[in-house]
């Protein structure tokens, strides 16, 4: 069984808890500043001491100003019996993301431009957004669409589009060292839940995890920020910590069913390039790993040439290979409770992997130690040797201050723990001594 | 459809003006000295001002000695009845190439180990040479070789081997920087299309179009040689020349039907290397790219160690690939105006791919620049991008002074021109500077 | 026909011989100490002068220490009736190796924790021994062990282990460089024939044929070792010379049928593996080269990171891919003459090519020389080259003073003996001369 499934099992109802964390903030309508991210983040930090950032609208980020903050209240067309045909009550998809306000009577003809379906979905809703070009509009089923007579309706959305500010969250944990692990989701979507409220969950718990370890050898940040900007504004505002970030990982789209994706830093050979590689190649599951590319999510501006973080993507399937991406029908079912907790794990292991990777030397270089007589040798000389004493064998023929723990997992093609497990046991007989 | 699919219809007529002028060439009697191959320089340069070089015999050039001039009026073997059964007039291929001169008569089985035929092809006369070692033949169909009775022949080679020069033909046409770019093809063989007239064409086209240009970035050097002896006499005569060659091609084979074909320089990973291989990747034609081996045209003498310029072969069907190579087979009708075209078209985007290739640095390297104010980007965030967004956020993010265009190109997997169409758009709005 | 095929041919006899002392080492009952060493060294050193070692029990070496020496003259397990159930006397295979002396009556119950088998292979003896730590057993088929009625049985194992020594051999030939290539087999395996009296018989019969060599570019030295403990014994005594080894291989494994298997050293990259490589690539059979791993025969030790000597394996089917490998199936009838041939003339063509590889400088660099007047070129220059042509071209072209002759070699996808010879007759010419 591998560790992965391992650790699921221990911890069978973390999923679920994860999954009633989605349920929670599933109805609220985030955008990338607003109201909807205030009560997301206070939701969260029920859960771990967020502390919450408010950065003023026009603040200048690198290339980027911070935008008029957006606020709804309502949003609908009604049609001349005066019944909502379109209603952001039901759905808060239905209204094009950062739409002006808007307040006016207009004929199908005028306010069909500003009508958003999906015709090969036509029962879903997508989702749209226009943040740096005002505009206003609405989403709908392409069905819902086609149902409409002719005639006058009645336009309204009660926004506001304001000086305020964009708000994000953060959690610190201390490590031995300053050096950080980077973990990052983005806050910004409305009701949809693998992307990104199983990225929001994910991170919530594996925050509770860490901050429940006796010992961290890394410094831990998450970040809980809007997509893009967010990330922006938060590298502009830390140009040092971001400097002190040797791992990290951008987390989203954990919660459905299918394989598991690493998407490499730009660097292509980072450790943790190397840790998620091994993590998958040995996790016992359908999974993929490929190299960088300057689009997806928020690992776009930690990747950027100027910053070059050492940061990866770590998912189940990836935004835009399932038809349910950015729709209605990213829905809470369409994640589930299990992929959830299995993701967690996932990323657990990961974790450990950087946390226990690291470089030995074999003190006793020359020819084989004697194992049998330190009780690490099965006795009866002859046969095939189980999968922990080739381990052993192999830490101690590659530590030889070139190769790392990880280094020598992937040159004996085993999973990182079986070689740390190895590494413990001969640094515990006075064999291996870390550099 | 592909940047040389486009070209080729933007050009209907060119590839029939290749075509006429290998018809013209087609009756001259070449070799690697003598009138046939100033006679077709001559011709040639109607198109282009070629400048004609004379080498007298006897003159060393590098490990070699130039050769004495050879030229043929006439040759044929007469029967018993007077009739001429092999007939220099109906096939110049009829004389083993630099046949020494010969009048006598003798009987059939005198004559037969002078007489090269191929077996397996009985209706093509071979295509054989003995320049570097005195000798007489003739080369006939193996059908008409069984059908020539025993019985004495006349058998005459009006031919003259003096002292005379090695002729061949050179344009430079300049550029911005002395770096200069090679072209050569070679002028040796007699009544053969695909090699070596299309190249000739190739070569004589190119130049015109090169010519017709307001502006070059490099310096063009197009060779007209005789094969070996050619390229080994420039070489010997212009070894500083020879080390401002910053890229090169040789020309051959370029008129039939078949795939493209991209032999590599020695060096392997020469800029030449990387543009050929970019733009054959994305011609939208069948195509291979191979690595260098020491046998071939003159890429030969480019790449000996001495001098290991970075020059490969760009062609369709390779010498040795198609059972007319070296035959009378290898005639008017196997070589057309389209592949002729559509060759012309690559090299020009191979040459298109050097000129624009450039070293650029992200001037706004932290985060990535926000496109949408600068026209770049696309409305409503959500969705899939172009290709040319894309290539965008590709150049953005690789554009550290580390990678050139092609190598952006290689690492995003698209085509250079679309990589350098979003590159001058970056440099246009003030994003990106050349290095 | 390939190299190794064709020195087969020319050596009819001499895979017999090798089988014959094979037969002849048989019947002894070998391990890692004691007499059965002694006699089959003594044996071998009738076919080369051996050197005979005798190293203390007690001496350290390395982290080990020189263990007792096990003799043993007679055991068995006789039933009620006093018939001999399990005889020593039948195949030196039923005594657990090493085992201590006992002499006692036990019920079945009481000895079966004693008894080994193979329940896989009920008609086979399994091999087992108990080197370090002290225990007394018996390996038996399975089908005997079934066959065992309850009852009491008189126990006898009639062994000593007491201060003795550790034995092994060693045989030198001096070369024209001090620099040694390291031939090692293990010769501590009782009655079984691939693993190890193959080993033995091959470093018998390579030694006798490199001994008879009028020159030898590198010094050679055979070592015939118990297992694990003879080579780290030998490391322990000869630092010095270990560091003189350039090259190496473990032989073992060489008498059955199987494809060749070559496991790189450690370094990956080494001579040997390369020169071993383009050996079996070209070598017309079966085969497969696969990386270093820290288990197997006494590359582990020689590998070890206090070492990492270049030393790999050449055998046939490795240790663990036959189901007969340490069993009394590895009998007189799994290995045969012919086999055992091939794989001498296999480890001769090996040797020959780490003999002959050089670093050449083509002292004609600039385009290629004239081949037609020093005779090196056939006549009439069209068509395809032979492959001793191409291996021509293949040389100069490369000889720039950073390829050796396996570089060029792999470059050229050719038999490393095809580019020797071409290197040799290009040197004769003057074209080329030793870096």
């Amino acid at each position: 069984m591998s560790t992965v499934a391992r650790r699921a099992e221990a911890t069978p109802d973390i999923g679920k808890a994860m999954y009633r964390l989605i349920e929670r903030l599933y109805p609220i309508c985030r955008s990338i500043t607003g109201d909807g991210v205030r009560e997301s983040l206070a939701i969260v930090g029920e859960h771990v001491p967020l502390q919450v950032h408010e950065v003023p609208s026009g603040t200048p980020v690198l290339d980027w100003t911070v935008p008029k903050e957006w606020n709804i209240r309502d949003a609908y067309v009604k049609d001349a019996s005066g019944r909502r045909v379109i209603d952001f009550r039901r759905s808060n998809l239905h209204v094009l993301g950062y739409s002006a306000p808007v307040r006016r009577r207009m004929s199908l003809a005028e306010l069909r431009p500003h009508l958003h379906t999906l015709p090969d979905y036509p029962d879903w809703i997508p989702y749209r957004t226009s943040y740096y070009k005002e505009n206003w509009g609405f989403c709908l089923a392409h069905k819902a669409l086609r149902a409409l007579p002719d005639g006058e309706y009645e336009v309204v959305i009660d926004s506001t589009l304001t000086d305020g500010a964009l708000t994000y969250g953060e959690l610190v944990l201390p490590g031995e060292q300053q050096e950080e692990f980077l973990l990052s989701c983005h806050v910004c979507h409305p009701s949809m839940c693998n992307d990104n409220l199983s990225g929001i969950a994910l991170a919530t718990f594996l925050a509770t995890r860490l901050a429940a370890r006796r010992a961290r050898r890394y410094t831990y940040r998450f970040l809980f920020i809007p997509g893009t900007i967010g990330s922006i504004t938060w590298l502009a505002r830390n140009e040092q910590a971001a400097k002190r970030v040797r791992h990290g990982l951008v987390i989203n789209c954990v919660g459905d069913g299918g394989p598991f994706n690493y998407k490499r830093s730009r660097r292509g050979d980072a450790e943790i390039d190397r840790a998620a590689a091994n993590v998958l190649r040995h996790c016992g599951r359908a999974h993929d790993v490929f190299d960088f590319f300057p689009y997806g999510y928020d690992e776009r501006q930690y990747c950027s040439p100027g910053f070059d973080m050492p940061v990866g993507a770590l998912s189940r399937t990836t935004h835009g290979h399932y038809p349910q991406y950015h729709t209605s029908a990213d829905d809470l079912g369409f994640v589930r409770p299990e992929p959830l907790a299995e993701s967690l794990d996932l990323y657990e292991t990961v974790i450990d992997a950087i946390e226990q990777n690291r470089r030995y030397r074999n003190l006793n270089p020359k020819g084989e130690p004697q194992l049998g007589r330190r009780g690490l040798y099965g006795a009866f000389g002859a046969g095939m040797r189980s999968e922990d004493e080739m381990a052993v064998f192999w830490v101690l023929n590659l530590s030889d201050g070139e190769h790392d723990l990880l280094g020598v997992a992937e040159r004996a093609e085993m999973p990182f723990a079986t070689i740390a497990r190895a590494a413990a046991a001969l640094r515990d007989t006075g064999l291996l001594a870390a550099e």
